[in-house]
């Protein structure tokens, strides 16, 4: 056991364990049990931290001798051996300062046992002083938030594409297929199954393209605007260097942002990016929603395709095999709009020179990147790739319904034909066959 | 043209315009061009104006001779035949402000008409010293609100009732129509068509009770609260005659709040009566979605009901029938659950002794209390009174699944009758077969 | 009165009534009393039968006489004269069909009067088969309703960038007002006023910068594709002239789909276009929110700023001023997010191919666009412009905290700094004074 | 290892896992990475397995021997030690089947271990023969839904319950501490600090009320009514029992519903309490924003409290202290109104007998149950309990403010008191002793 100690008292902590008071109390402060913080988060401001080390030590800024630790520390991290050190709850309080904070100590921890020192041995690397230095959360968050994201949106980008392709493979594949064509679940004219996934692909790679070009979006960061984004008390060189050492690191063309203040307190940008990930997760509810719709049945649905089995359906009902994909894209596309509704309303909730409630931004936004990610790779692989045609059935639905009537109305008018098709109800021969036969005078 | 001032400065109006400068600057400054102000908002307003009223004459308060006056121009305004004179925007600022002036300054001029002045002579009738006096709109609108809530909420309701007896009686005459239950949208096991009717009529049962229920909430109201709810300014005789008086003019148990402040600041109340009206709406989507799905088709789709037609559907299908009621009614539950997110958003916004918001919570419960009214009687009687099932329909779907097979499980078990089914994949009758004439050794 | 029929019977209907039968069971049909279509779509509408008039007119397709008068007729509507012939409520079901009709129905009734005829001799000019010919509601519809968006977003785009501007403006003239700088609604480091201001331009440069490019995405139409968008019964020459004349009568760029099917089943671009809308109302709310804040007392609040009064503020606390404008404005941001909330929620519930939620999505999406546009105006004319700061007051809130201190962190480090606040708490002065002589060793 | 078997093929599993096939392959189809599925859900699926084991001991079905081990097994897993068994993600597609055959499956191999036997040997006990019998996931899973949801009601109550004594404690305490009220931000009349934590304890008490009667609602369970509702293949004796049974362990008052084909399919009672915890949400989020705003300083803002500090508050700013409570209760209030946006929307999905969405609805609900319960806990310890008030400052606010003027308006007419104010303009103390010495002829 450690003591440790800040301007609240004291704490006694244990030796395994590498965050600080600051993390302690913020642990405890935030007993939501929740989630811990998002990890994809806590590894984007360590690579800030590394930057920012890398940076002090080439500027010969602080105390030389404690960089080349502090950076195996920020490795280490990254390797992701430490990752149950970041336990603080995502919706905390305080605009990522717990977070902040957090790194700064596990970091100085690790560091101090690198150096052959104890934890908690603060004199030697201080998580404060010389790991956060002048570094305040509120640009050092945001900036990891942007870094963060774009990974993730890297990521989502690819699998779209991959959607993408495989919609596209299956397009081609039933061009042939004909089927009944329905507007308002009914009834309309005729088209093909390859239509279907063609006018899908073609949704997706509308996403894909919003996707990658909304990262420019994220690309300008407020580093080293510091507690308001005026950059009070930061050097200028440090200001000019760190981000450089963050672009190679990241491999992501991050700028400063022209007027930091403005990014430091507005957050419509994450709203932006949560919009798009919405379009897309309307589209993927339309998707599969349709394959449902398609595949439902077998016998007394429209069973026009059948989905792969994945597990089987129900417990109670032998040979029952359920659409579990789709099913999970649709629920995880919802989520995606709820994750939404949370960001707007707490962006739309920011005062001042900071918005208290970027947390519940980062975490919903991060969120909603990563579901999506395998929602999109799960549906191509367990469904778009393994689903079949029921070509009998597309055809026979089609031929049961007089879809073809639309056809004849350049020819013989539109009131005409409605006439017709009222006078025979229901038969469809005898609607083609006077329609055949119907004489324009 | 008649000049009026206040102390912002003069400003001349038409003499047909009944509304004074302070309306007129309203309409000026929140001229959104969205919609003016709920009616029944505003007609609820007159009613409590008219109580004051009532009260102040009768216990002697302010200048008798007005008072008949006041009281014959809130009974011209209920009738409606002035509804022109309340352009305000229903997004108004100010937390109702502007519509109590609005109402203010129309009863003073008319008021004044009917005593023979001419309007904008307020040293007879002033709509604030006067028509208004002590009352602040703090107390006066949110009870307004509460009044015309009720009122609505009492319509929706017994269309509710309506529409329940409606389904139970399809219920009834459909009882013995067999068809195929689904589950996820697949062949489950067998049900009958009166089942379906008969859930939804329980689900509209429970929106009933619930719409019922929550009435009493409303009931508790804070006029006489004033500003901030603690009656700061206002006769203790007066606060116990105007809601008598209200009580009598509603017809509805209204009773002071026992702490006015909490009421004047807080808005959950509304919160709560939105929420059971997106319960009410999520119920409409399920339902008008299965009478969709049920009416698809008519060849290539389920096709186990035929909704009347109440218009043509296509420009340019001839002979193409949709469902546009069920799909009004679900735009309109859409909108209901929107409604419910702008409520939320308004209500959680408040500060401190007042909710600025209040006029943007009032616009969207009375909205989505008028079309959830309209949409629950237009689709019991253009759509559940009127559709029709295609009992052979149903009966063949039913016939050529395997939805018999779950029965058998209890005898077989669940691994004997999924092997069986798999065994026979797709062949409905074989499987059938295999299982009345399997053996359990 | 004239007697109309269609396949469900006769109706007797006024003259002076131009829309028909159809739109007249379309006004009974959806008679939610919620507002009728939004004018700005059926103008939109409107261009899109004129544009196809001169096409066909152009290509002699149909009866050629008739065509100057059709087009006589959309011109007399665009102009405005003919508003009331549009009833029918924006939430109708059928996907826009009923608009669309409603739109032939009044073209073929004007123009037959412009012929001599009278209203409803349809065999002269027949709504159907001569105003819509082959036309179909579900390209016609989408076509119309991006354009009238276009127009909207270049209105609104243009009120942010004036609203920039005057934001900008106030930067400037407020740059040397020192003041408090909050984060977490604490007292934080020293800024100027003009900072304020010069953030929220940014973010509302930002809002005009996306408006503008998202316009891009919306000029791809799917006018020419029809009832599924494969050009079922489209004469090709006619699908390419079409969208020309368009193009003319609109003066926007724009372009047929190259997919047409995916544009007429999906609706993800209105989804995108909605989260930018969403997107600045978070920036509206952020900007409106700290203007309030910035203006809260006028003696027991922050009062750093002094709103212009636009109206008298309460009937019962005299010379109360009220931030109407900023309120108005937030309800306004509010109203913009529930309705994108409706706009995803129907966007997510199309089926194959259309969505029959169209309608719902075309008036939110209008709606949004058009009270953005207004509030955004109103906040810019009635607030931005007319506000005044108090200076005193901003730095008397400065000198009484010690936002000052952080700067010594870099000399002193953060825990002597730290330590100092403490020991002297809440003395400002005090703290000053030990942080300027306090001597590092 | 063991080798398992379903009808899709093979999988060899590791010993120590004590979930079988189907819950291995639920747990890669599903694997999205978000969360796994709520513990308080599986383990009232589990007490529900329990009554069924003792319904089914009690009456002689199924093999008599191995009940004693299920419900040992049952129990085991209750106590909490086998958690980590139950992986599969929270938001899986089947509509819970997974999560039900995850808890038949750890059952089956844990009662076989308790038996002596090995996991996997189904011959003995097998998951869905013998601890699934003939139960359907339809009925087991809203069943346990609601259990598990009343358990979380009852513990939030009690929350709700503490923080209105809380609240009503400080109400008295501060009874004699004059204050300003406010409303819209603006100065307004005079009220105590008492009175602020009196409104709030009136809105907690409200939600206290509610969560306490829906309870009632989410009593009526459908367990018996198998796959659809219909009871197919349910035996009375066990439908009757199994519900007195799960009465019994639960200690709640549960029923049978009347129409179970309703429950099974509509999910409005879980929107409707979904929306009181959202009323819940509001008020938190109105009481946070008043203690903020209330606290903001401690120099530059209104600080009329102090709240205790529980961190620090900033990594470059010394001896800032952040209002980090309020905004972790305000981001938990934002996170329970998404999650009702996410329950709506699926709720508003579901489909003739089944919605395939329950598990979103029940990971939603049961998260938002949880994290509520932890909020209001920790607002209540950390903060209302805690915080200060500033007398003083409170009472410097109010005397700098003319609050007094409104109540001269009964004696002296609002348009006196409003000039008076205005020819005074800004100074206190004029406009007081112009009040007091105006001479009313």
């Amino acid at each position: 056991m450690r003591m440790e100690q800040d301007s609240l008292g004291e704490m006694e902590l244990p030796d395994n364990i590498l965050y600080g008071i600051q993390s302690a109390r913020a642990k405890d402060n935030f007993a939501l049990n929740y989630k811990s913080t998002n990890l994809h988060l806590i590894y984007a401001i360590v690579k800030v931290k590394k930057a920012a080390a890398l940076t002090y030590e080439k500027l010969g800024i602080g105390k030389k001798e404690i960089y080349p630790y502090i950076i195996r520390a920020c490795d280490e991290i990254l390797s992701g051996i430490w990752k149950e050190q970041f336990p603080i709850d995502a919706l905390q309080g305080g605009a990522g300062t717990s977070a902040n904070m957090n790194v700064n100590e596990v970091i100085a921890n690790i560091a101090l046992q690198l150096m052959g020192k104890n934890t908690g041995e603060y004199e030697f690397i201080h998580p404060l002083e010389d790991v956060n230095r002048g570094q305040s959360t509120n640009d050092i968050y945001p900036s990891a938030l942007r870094i963060a994201s774009i990974e993730l949106l890297r990521n989502l980008s690819e699998s779209c594409a991959k959607l993408q392709q495989s919609l596209q493979e299956r397009e081609n594949e039933f061009e042939d297929i004909k089927k009944l064509g329905r507007t308002e679940l009914m009834d309309a004219i005729p088209i093909t199954l390859g239509n279907e996934f063609g006018a899908y692909a073609q949704a997706i790679s509308r996403d894909r393209w919003r996707l990658y070009k909304v990262e420019e979006r994220l690309r300008q960061i407020n580093l080293g605007g510091t507690a308001v984004g005026n950059a009070s008390n930061a050097d200028k060189k440090y200001r000019f260097l760190v981000i450089e050492k963050l672009r190679e690191l990241t491999d992501m063309g991050l700028a400063a942002a022209e007027y930091p203040m403005d990014i430091t307190q507005n957050n419509d940008v994450f709203v932006e990016v949560s919009g798009l990930l919405k379009a897309l997760a309307v589209n993927l509810m339309k998707i599969s929603n349709d394959l449902r719709l398609m595949n439902s049945g077998p016998h007394g649905g429209f069973g026009e395709i059948r989905l792969a089995p994945v597990q089987m359906g129900s417990t109670i009902m032998p040979g029952k095999v359920n659409p579990v994909i789709p099913e999970m894209v649709m629920q995880t596309a919802i989520k995606v709009i709820a994750n939404d509704c949370a960001i707007t309303t707490a962006a739309a909730h920011g005062e001042f020179e900071l918005n208290a409630f970027l947390p519940l931004i980062a975490e919903a936004l991060l969120e909603s990147l990563s579901i999506l990610e395998r929602a999109v790779t799960l549906l191509r692989l367990k469904c778009v790739e393994t689903l079949q045609p029921d070509k009998e059935r597309c055809l026979e639905l089609l031929s049961q319904s007089y879809a073809f009537a639309t056809a004849y109305t350049s020819k013989l008018g539109y009131d005409t034909v409605s006439r017709i098709i009222k006078e025979n109800s229901g038969n469809v021969n005898a609607i083609k066959s006077a329609l055949d036969n119907y004489r324009v005078d």
